[in-house]
């Protein structure tokens, strides 16, 4: 217990192409080096309001209740799901990747049950499957991920798995930690009741405050519980108060997470949000063009291709492991390998918010490229690279 | 759901002597705008690594499981009793102030029984009692505030409540939000086995990651739980893999605000932590012998007066608020009125961290006299004002 002796903060400058958090931009980055005021400050109150304004356009919803959670994705996401699932009930989730075994793993320390509808990793859900499955089930809630960032899948048809939830009188959350701001999603357009995000994704917002967005039918449910729900600190009726018309003290918001938050929604509003999406399609799609034609193959099927996150099969010869750390090492760029199933079998490439920039692809390309080529894999690093040069 | 026009963040810049947070230091905000490297990062666990010694050093513990959780304070306090309590069991919490209420909360969302012991808002609890309420319930789990913010009140004799509660086979939960960098605390000669804070309080960190330590023994029990703790993203023995060896990722850390914490705590290592702790009591002294001399009370008697929150009685012919309101108006100084029980009776003044400087506390008195004044309470303007700058 000798007084530590820790020198100044000086971490390396990477860039940042994993599947989050992404770049930050310097504006964003200052904004967080802004002053602090009061959490209850007047002040603050306008700029809890300004965020609200923003995330609602972000989600594209006019939902009242939506309002940055005070913790990482993971925060929002058992904010909804802590919300929603009580005690007896059923929680249907989907077995496609990694964040629908997080899902019942939060589903069951609700209180609820969990059953599933399957699909391999690396496939979007089909809508006959959930039909079938909440034919047999009956579940309450439905929950899917629309952006799955362990396999580089986006779920189409999302109305009509809201349509058939409805039918069944069921609620439905969505999982978009990869798509807000990133790739299109119109939660009022689409029926979905709860959504939920990240920051540190497509809005390019260090972590800390989450997006979460719940319309009066999903806030009906959470305000008509009959316990309360098992977190104190997530409890969407104690934090009623706060960001509603209140402004009551729950707990202290993590003022300057909110600042950056404002920020990059800011970015959003300026760039437009569906010419954001189609940023985010054509600066991942050279990227995407440039590994394919380097002779690389992607994992998921291009009509499922989630532009934010790019999983790109492991070619023979080579161990992820060896060049993700090689890449970090002489190119100091950020990329991750697979998780759970896809463990050791892909790349995931992340094209996110303002880390998807041409320059930032055509770098992590070539880069990829010549570390791959040194690792022993065939790979044409020159087509790749022109590919880009040519799409973007 | 046009696009919204929202202007530049340009917040008023507050003097902030309220309940937390406190003002940050320019170096803990400019290490807030430092670009991000991934959570996974080798470089990103070396600053975990620090950040973990630097709290040690703060705590005074060589606790192994001493890390920052991500969340608001709230989120810690709800990481250590959520964890800590097991459904059936029983927690034993004190009535003396706001938090007690929310630790009994917390208990009952875990699956808990809660007990209380008693004693009034405004005033620490008497072992004797503690000792009454253990012979009769036998809890498994206490619970006490080191430092009531809603009070103002230091509880003592920390050693003799931890060994009533280990003579009762209890573990021992600290409340230290606004202690912990402030005033003494000794986790370990104190023989505490969890303790918690908030960052926004005495470390002057902006709120986000927030500290908790457990002891071997706590952590034990943590990890022998039957069933998993009902909170996902609060889980130690899943956060155990990610802050422990291994390192592998359980949720993205909010690396912004582990960066922030980080240069925090490099203040309290570079003034020394006793050193800190009598700035505390010093420059808080002057404020309350100024208010004193003022002709002003202060709410907590003398011997378990906290410097961190003073607790100041609103005085004959004025109303907390109006002046709470003039100060922020016309000083831009911020500091807040009581809760609960004390609602209306008192102001809370903080002294926290980089809050806890001469300058602030002289011109805290000064504009509270005259603020007091106009409203129209009998106070001795000048000799406030001369006894802080005599004091200090």
């Amino acid at each position: 217990m000798d007084r530590p002796e820790v020198d100044e903060l000086t971490p390396p400058d990477r860039t940042l192409m994993g599947p989050g958090p992404s770049d930050v931009h310097p504006r964003v980055l200052r904004a967080m080096s802004t002053p602090l005021v009061g959490h209850l400050d007047p002040a603050f109150v306008e700029i809890m309001d300004e965020t609200q304004e923003l995330l609602r356009y972000a989600f594209r919803t006019d939902n009242q209740w939506t309002i940055p959670v005070s913790g990482t994705g993971s925060a929002s996401m058992e904010a909804a799901i802590g919300n929603l699932v009580e005690p007896g009930e059923t929680m249907l989730v989907p077995t496609n990747g990694y964040f629908g075994g997080r899902m019942a793993d939060m589903a069951r320390r609700a209180g609820g049950e969990v059953v599933e509808v399957d699909a391999p990793w690396g496939e979007p859900l089909d809508p006959a499957d959930v039909k079938n499955a909440f034919d047999e089930h009956q579940p309450d809630v439905f929950g899917f991920v629309h952006a799955e960032t362990s396999t580089g899948v986006r779920q189409p048809s999302v109305p009509e798995l809201t349509s058939i939830a409805h039918d069944h009188d069921a609620y439905v959350i969505a999982d978009c930690v990869t798509s807000l701001g990133g790739v299109e999603l119109r939660v009022d357009d689409w029926d979905v009741d709860v959504a939920y995000s990240g920051p540190q994704k497509c809005l390019s917002c260090p972590p800390g405050a989450s997006p979460l967005t719940l319309n009066d039918r999903a806030m009906d449910k959470v305000l008509g519980r009959e316990e309360p729900s098992r977190s104190w600190y997530l409890d969407l009726s104690l934090l009623e108060g706060y960001w509603g018309d209140e402004r009551a003290y729950h707990h202290t918001a993590p003022i300057t997470n909110v600042y950056a938050l404002r920020e990059s929604l800011r970015f959003v509003a300026e760039e437009g949000i569906e010419q954001r999406w189609d940023r985010h399609r054509d600066v991942a799609g050279a990227l995407k063009a440039g590994v394919e034609a380097m002779g690389l193959e992607m994992n998921a099927a291009d009509e499922f291709w989630l532009p934010s996150l790019n999983a790109v099969r492991v070619p023979d010869g080579v161990t992820d492991g060896a060049v993700i750390e090689s890449l970090l090492a002489n190119y100091d760029v950020e990329i991750a390998g697979g998780l759970g199933d896809l463990s050791g079998d892909i790349f995931r490439i992340g094209c996110m918010g303002h880390s998807a920039r041409p320059g930032n692809v055509s770098f992590l390309v070539s880069a990829l490229g010549e570390t791959l080529r040194e690792q022993g894999a065939d790979v044409d690093v020159g087509a790749g690279t022109e590919t880009v040069a040519s799409e973007l």
